[in-house]
């Protein structure tokens, strides 16, 4: 199929366009920024433009079976400093997507909802679909709004959509974009030799899934039927101190941590019961935790190894 | 206590103000157009400006103690037309409203929400609040993130709110305003003379509300010191070919009906569970559908008679 992967240079994105090359597909990429990490691939179609360049997205649309949405403005912390931006930049964007979407010839769209933010505080572990959305940070609440959108377009103009509430990804590249995510601050702070951040206890249970298994997800549901929403997540909890000490296994030694103030828009606990999505698209994640974090760790040494490009 | 009515010369708004004027509170109007039915109430403090205008409303939530945010730009209707319009009229602007109040003295805020389109298509009559939010109106996914911004607010900033899901109001000065209701729409086109249009086959169900039982919910909620989300209607439900029979009584001759086909945007049926509601506030609607269709039609045309002013 002939796929766009909107935020396709990002740290998800480039293993989703991984995932699409080695499965046979063809894949445009849309994006503000070109690759990061690494030369920019021979078989990608690279659209350079912002987000809000309605007639680069258009462009970028023609002719294109499957959409990835991908692309966040903000994080579920900067998200709160300003709502306003948040909405402009994330929910007006994506509706303008939508609606170019619907009048394109566009089929499909996978979009990448919050697992950890769209619920809000859980009232049972593992979360299902079903829980309440009382998200608690403006990032959830747009994430929110988006998938209310989706659901109204395919009721009323029969857009197919899949929404995967992803839950923490990590993985090699994503210390390469400063993005969030305790993970790969952890490593990249240890490769650094700089001490780490806690907030709070360190109790707070975080459901993380390798970013490999969430591209599988993504494919996986662009090339299914299916429509609706699923969580894609690895389905088991982790605190932060656990993390710790599988990052003190996979670096062999200890790491020099400073305890801060817990943060009023972290939620205590996430776990997301991933059920749905493995029983939907045939799909189940496949490296675990302490194993993630060791091949990222070892993936990192080795590449902080090689002259820089 | 000291309040602020954004909406205060609209439809609802009007009958709120009454409600608060009634109850002996101090009553601020702020509203884009002054009142349009009646000469300006000396008891009130009317401030005249668009709810875009930051400044206007900085100053109009100097000294409140309690708000009312009953302002729409759009209707379910027209929410879909542009659903860009919609969340930037009605979103961007209470998000900066709920900015203002974060950082004023107001204690309070009582925000009218659609119990008609928020949650969708129900799985269950009566609906509790507790039911799935699923909307298929650009208008209900506005109302819904709002709601969310609201209890964000509470969460990390202490905020306390009322949110009021309304049914559908409907009473004299409804007609006035070319707003949306069909009860308004069939008696102004009675009194005129003309047609009436009926969408489908007249089997769609709504709770309709006597809109002087929605002002004194309204009021109630804002005296109260309760939090959270609450329905507001009749708690019963009737066709429009029932409304139809309702106002044929009232007006005592049959009706000129024009059929047109069906609109993808309208719920089969919704009538709202208000247990929640009559219980936190001790309220309890008071005039029911043919009643309110009968006193709302002897007004109008005991009005109809009056010298225009």
């Amino acid at each position: 199929m002939k796929t766009l992967v909107l935020g396709g240079t990002g740290f998800i994105g480039s293993y989703v366009v991984d995932r699409l090359l080695a499965s046979g597909h063809e894949v445009r990429v849309f994006s503000r920024t070109p690759e990061q990490f690494r030369s920019p691939l021979a078989e990608v179609d690279y659209r350079l433009a912002d987000f809000n360049d309605i007639p680069a997205l258009e462009e970028a649309l023609s002719g294109v079976d499957v959409v990835f949405h991908l692309i966040s403005t903000t994080t579920p912390a900067t998200s709160n400093q300003d709502q306003i931006f948040d909405i402009e930049s994330n929910l007006v964007a994506t509706v303008k997507l939508i609606q170019l979407i619907r009048d394109s010839g566009v089929r499909r769209l996978v979009y990448l909802s919050s697992g950890g933010t769209v619920y809000g505080i859980p009232e049972m572990l593992p979360i299902p679909e079903e829980h309440p959305l009382r998200p608690i940070c403006s990032y959830g609440i747009v994430k929110v709004a988006v998938e209310n959108y989706l659901h109204m377009f395919q009721q009323l103009h029969g857009l197919d959509y899949v929404v995967l509430r992803a839950s923490n990804p990590y993985g090699e590249r994503q210390g390469h974009y400063g993005v969030q995510g305790v993970i790969g601050t952890f490593l990249n702070k240890t490769l650094k030799g700089e001490e780490l951040e806690i907030w709070g206890d360190g109790g707070v249970v975080r459901d993380f899934v390798y970013v490999k298994d969430l591209a599988a997800l993504c494919v996986a549901a662009a090339e299914s039927d299916k429509v609706g929403v699923y969580n894609g997540g690895s389905g088991r909890g982790h605190s932060i101190e656990e993390v710790r000490g599988y990052v003190e296994e996979a670096v062999g030694r200890k790491l020099l941590v400073i305890r801060r103030e817990s943060r009023n828009f972290d939620v205590p606990k996430v776990v997301l019961d991933i059920k749905k999505a493995s029983h939907a698209f045939n799909w189940r994640p496949t490296v675990d935790l302490a194993t993630g974090i060791k091949i990222t760790w070892d993936m990192m040494t080795n590449s902080a190894k090689l002259p820089t490009r």
